[in-house]
């Protein structure tokens, strides 16, 4: 008979399914350091092995220490570069507060307004990633706790000159985020030459999502749109995008290239190159964009 | 009592772990197609719900109908459109034949080696691969089944323009091609001006090994390397890398730009704008080159 001479340590694995892909993957959790179920969605923080800190919500993996530089350097930087002289942003969702950090690093922004929803996935970001919500304190930011369909609904015309949509994906919270009359509101509430950036899905998996999300852009008025795609981990399927619109010019229209070379902040992925890539339109997704 | 009234269906998954990482991915198998041990290594075929055909060796995903593209437009293109003008090529490894098909799209070559060790590999490919095999009978082509380190000790000097190591991880029957005896014969065996491509691993896990291929390949006698990163989803989280070197000249020098634009094949993901973020250091590579 065999004896156990040691017990054998238990793995722990976080899975995510990307419905209908065939694909999920897991991170190995050392520890689940909170627990709890907000009035909007169910919220956990772990402790993983190989990517830090990493906030799930209804089961998605939302940030993880390892590779949120991509996503939070996509959302804020090309947007901010591409604008002749950006001094109001908006951000809806954003809980995790890294698109905040983000934005606050260009020293011509004098006002921002972030409107998250659930005042809880800030607070818990607040205790457990606090290299995200570093930027939290500073006196240009005003982060409010509510709907940010109505916020854009409500607000001036020609109020912001870029809006950053970092919200969760179409099902629950984030529904509003991702329809024509929302995307109109945006539209009315920029300045000319303003830039508005919504996480937009998988390019590889959500082709017929992100072409909506396009046509849905230039129907509400925007004269131009690109698709972004860029790196992570967490987000499933290797490839990520968010997608850039713009009131009134091109995208490519004076975009501050020696800006971009003499930032005076550091940056873990986003530069002149990266912003070229991300520019351009692969093969691939040129589905995306054709009949626009 | 409850009553069973439908057969509950059996889901079956493949999961490739990689170590020491805290991550594994898995994708749904649909049907085994085809497994059998040559005389190298464990190779099987897989009919996946979400990613086509996938071929994996040794428990490691090598290759799927999905997202081959994004690897095998970057092991070619780059290197092609770099050199001014590219006759001779050779391929080490690369069995599923999807670099050989990228390569002989380039008008200019006249003659490609692909030695492969494992003819097994591209048999196996060949029946279940019709895309990526379709150019295999090319008179351009010879496709050798030898060992690639012998192949390059015994190669006369000068006698390639590019070398693509398509290679398995540095573990197995790949382990000879990541050495620096490896990469000086390469440097040897190239024309001036001429360039190599490897298979370097995951720039966010693997970022030593990383370093480690640069450090031989400068001191190979290489006079200019460069990581290049790029989407895939099977070689596991989310962003891969290959790395480019080239013998006596910068790797800017003499970038045939107008040929990438004017490029008679259809690509699905490389294009000027790819080039250019390619060739772009993000913050979080600078550690891979910084004392070279």
């Amino acid at each position: 008979m065999e004896r156990i001479t040691a017990a054998a340590e238990s793995e722990l694995w976080f899975t995510e399914r990307m419905a209908g892909t065939g694909f999920q993957y897991s991170l190995q959790v050392a520890e689940v350091l909170h627990a709890e179920v907000t009035p909007f969605q169910r919220l956990e923080v772990f402790r993983t092995t190989g990517f830090g800190t990493a906030m799930v919500l209804d089961g998605f993996v939302n940030v993880s220490d390892k590779d949120e530089f991509f996503y939070h350097e996509v959302m804020a930087h090309p947007a901010l570069f591409i604008h002749a002289r950006p001094r109001r942003v908006l951000i809806i969702g954003g809980g995790d507060c890294g698109v905040l950090r983000e934005v606050l690093r260009h020293g011509d922004i004098d006002h921002v307004d972030m409107v998250e929803i659930d005042e809880r996935v800030v607070r818990v970001a607040e205790r457990f990633f606090p290299a995200l919500t570093a930027s939290n304190g500073d006196p240009r930011a005003a982060i409010r706790f509510e709907d940010g369909v109505a916020w854009v609904r409500d607000a001036a015309d020609a109020s912001y000159d870029v809006i950053i949509v970092d919200s969760t994906d179409p099902v629950g919270p984030a529904e509003g985020l991702f329809g024509a009359t929302f995307y109109a509101d945006c539209h009315r509430i920029l300045t000319d030459g303003g830039l508005v950036v919504v996480q937009s899905e998988s390019p590889l998996f959500h082709q017929g999502r992100l072409a909506e999300i396009h046509r849905c852009l230039r129907g509400a008025g925007f004269a131009d749109s690109h698709p972004m795609t860029y790196p992570t981990v967490i987000y499933g399927g290797g490839t990520w995008s968010s997608s850039i619109a713009r009131k009134g010019r091109r995208l490519g229209d004076g975009v501050r290239w020696d800006d971009i070379d003499n930032r005076p902040f550091t940056t873990r992925y986003y530069d002149r190159g990266i912003h070229t890539g991300l520019m351009s339109l692969p093969g691939y997704l040129a589905p995306v964009l054709s009949g626009l």
